[in-house]
């Protein structure tokens, strides 16, 4: 056979499942899109059709929402830890799982004065609002004796309105743009961080905690740094959330430049004073790196957009 | 010629304005999407091509920059406000303008303790994290003597994990549906109100704070209404805005009834306790419906989505 | 009670149905996004909840799938006239149904000369890949005496890369645009057209005929236009369908100028000969207007689209 | 510093550039976005902010749009071979270019008859239509010394309404799948390929002819495979390549399995026949491998997706 399987994987994407956990009238809420993909004595399915070794993309599905009732969802990293020991430990053709989690966060609607009084209470204790800023995800995997949970987030977008610069750059021939000393910096935030919890015998991270404090961290660097390249603001960025937390190792982000323009106003007898931008859509800078705890080694993958 | 021109309109559309206000060290931000729509004597250009009374997109783009500097942006209505003013009355063949405004809500971005001494506040003044809710709306319309308002927002996602039924309905041949007791109510809201300020000689509204208060009796009305179909806490939601805003007339909501589906878990040897949901993407029910103070018209129109 | 209830209508929205016809080995396909909006008697259930008169949404679907194997899918808009005569004369309280479809085209696979030889045919018979063109819509409502239909597309990207200039406009204050005598002229067509057929006595058009018809019109008067706006292109192209096809009343268009801005070469020394061209986003023009038969009224509604 | 950086890189991403090369009245379209990423010595710009190394990502622009009047758009892989050895031989401080590609495809716009005898030809030379079937991809990656080539496609959906069946797999507690004989086969690609082209010293390959052939190979593979598992379709479709195409050495897939379920009409009194489907979105199977000549090393990374 003149041709060979290489690296392949399996299962059912995009899960969306909806936990309610009641406490007395007061309900809490998990919402989460998981996916699963497995690996591991695969060669016949692809050669022959063969399924012997096949668990069905649809039992991985109906075993995330079972999961959901009998683990519970503490948090989206226990929840994939749940799972992906799961599928590695029960199946024997399965070696290696990994499990992808998105988390979208809701809020308390509050009530009226009228309610509040009724029901003697703030909130309605089962009434939500989808926050609606970044997305949060998680990416477990186990391949039955290590584990790699890396977490992240996505779409959260900020901007300084001053505190950054650009210049003293190389200019070639095909070099045009303007050296700017007080310009917008915006961005949309995809970030992912590794932990350095990988073995079942370590003291498991506090997960919730940490997402808390790695993305407090990230938006304080981001506001704080006085930037003279988004490259400088992404090192910042990484740096703080490794230096204030021991528990990771690795952080990469992929950072658009999301440019904001300033508009020329003069044409129309107008005096510009640094304060009407226009948000251009396309094409955009597209700033991506790694920062490493000195002495380890990355493992997450470059690419964390796929164009 | 067995043809003739009906409604025509055109201008420039989704002009990305973000602006920058500086109080000393202490910046606000405005970011708009603004899309611009002029009728009027148009019959040459569409017949004959005549660019005669043809005031270019380009230069409807130019206006939108140039008045967020000229006028500022105290609030999408009054931005539109200024536009829609300038088209008709500056353009004797404009006799309608329509401004329509998406913005987007963003907040301060917390400072670190250590920067917080360091700068003496607990924000970072020029640092903004995008909001991520919904999308506010405006839709400002002149035809030189008269104004219509229409205010709005989408993409506010809201849950009620309780408190929501439905039985009783109709049934027939095609009819499979179990009546459900308690089941989960779900949409992302997208809604428009119009005011009843129509003319210069009144008094302007607050847009600002209506819409703060709009939005805040709309979330309220969702909490509180105990919902016996998607129908009855919309109109509840219409009627809760028009009986505590004076300034509104007219309210018409769009309304998916994003299925959240018990998952069975019988097969699995477990019990399910209203806990462990699906969230569907498609099909979904559509709910729509306008809410009219007693004696007013309807005006906005039936269709707020287009698939 | 200060607040009434307006127009208001519910349905399911979005039914993924497809049909295969297996006329022997040789199979057939029809790919459609069926949605359905019924109004009627629905007072009570808005203002009290009761669903007496409801036929539930998921009904409407089971109905969908159901008449996809009763009556087949000869067409989207044959389709939806058996749907909405069916709401409106089974149910007393509906008194008007419409139902909108969104349809997706194939074409056969073209096989291999190996198995072309083995099974004796150039195409195999059952395989498809998706066109990916525009999406084909239709919209029909009935109320029980008379129809309305109306066809149309979306998403249709067309371009003339000579034959269209802009000059000769009106220039105020905030003009800077210059004058162009050999433009890029590029759109994504989004059309709906108006049939004259509204009763079942009068004979039918030929709706699959119809529509590749009124296409090719389209395509034909966008190609031949020698264009100086915009605007003049989007009346030869309605204009074309009405003295073309004489089911056809009525057509209006929403048409995106899609820029593609000449890039100045210049700067790096090279000479620019309408080449190289930037295509942008946002902002962009945006061009609507509706083309009638002489003595008829206009039906369709102004916005084809909700920025 | 207890922190370091790993990989890292940046430049300027989506670059929409649209060339019209003018022979005569006929008029050809080249439509790419192009994105672009460079890595070297660039240690300084991310830990004190120095852009001594950095050519500014609005310049790599430029170059694009330079480099489509230079060099003109052969096909996209030229194209990025062009940029990718400018970047690398012209920057010292540059290592490492990546060139992105999508191209998007047009098709000319046939004319009318009475239009074809005016100007004695079938088509408009200067009108088109976007194919609007897949995305085409390319990337070009270069070191200075040695090259690598992955083409692919994504977003081209296929389907084959019987010849699939799923049976004989793996049961546990969570199994609840019946097992199919006869059911649709239906997925939307995304696939990459690798060349064995690298050094300037080999004959390139023809880039243009390359990809209409595994274009016509994988849908024929996909249309001719009797499939019992969708792994062993994409083995097959990725085999046909590799067998028929000597220029390329690794295929890698990622396959949703976009689920049509059989409607069950039997509660509405009617008989299934494999009629009636519902086309799911959410979740879907999905299935990932690589297909590799024999001896040959794997290099596509694992993740075509980034959920």
């Amino acid at each position: 056979m003149p041709t060979i399987l290489g690296q392949n994987q399996y299962g059912k994407a995009e899960n969306r499942v909806v936990k309610i956990t009641r406490d007395g009238a007061t309900h809490h809420i998990k919402d989460l899109n998981v996916s699963v993909a497995l690996s591991g004595d695969m060669e016949e399915v692809h050669y022959s059709g063969s399924n012997a070794n096949v668990l069905p993309t649809d039992t991985t599905k109906n075993t995330v929402f079972a999961f959901a009732k009998e683990h519970g969802i503490e948090s989206a990293e226990q929840f994939g830890i749940h799972l992906a020991r799961h599928f590695v430990t029960s199946q024997p053709a399965i070696q290696r799982a990994r499990i992808r989690v998105e988390e979208y966060a809701w809020e308390r609607i509050e009530t009226s004065d009228a309610n509040s009084k009724f029901i003697g209470a703030d909130e309605v204790k089962h009434s939500f609002v989808r926050k609606g800023q970044e997305t949060r995800l998680a990416q477990i995997t186990y391949d039955g004796s290590s584990w790699e949970v890396v977490s992240g987030l996505k779409d959260l977008t900020v901007m300084n309105s001053t505190n950054s610069e650009f210049w003293g750059y190389v200019k070639d021939r095909y070099t045009t743009l303007k050296e700017a000393h007080d310009r917008i910096l915006a961005t949309s935030v995809s970030g992912r961080w590794r932990f350095n919890w990988t073995d079942d015998e370590q003291r498991m991270p506090n997960w919730e905690k940490s997402y808390e404090q790695v993305r407090k961290h990230m938006l304080q660097a981001f506001a704080e740094t006085y930037s003279l390249s988004l490259q400088q603001t992404l090192y910042q960025m990484g740096s703080r959330i490794i230096n204030n937390r021991s528990e990771i190792d690795e952080v990469r982000f992929s950072l658009p430049n999301s440019h904001h323009f300033l508009v020329d106003l003069e044409p129309f007898g107008l005096k510009n004073d640094n304060e009407v931008y226009f948000a251009a859509d396309r094409p955009y800078g597209l700033i991506e790196g790694t920062v490493l705890r000195d002495g380890c080694e990355a493992r997450i993958p470059v690419d964390l957009t796929n164009l």
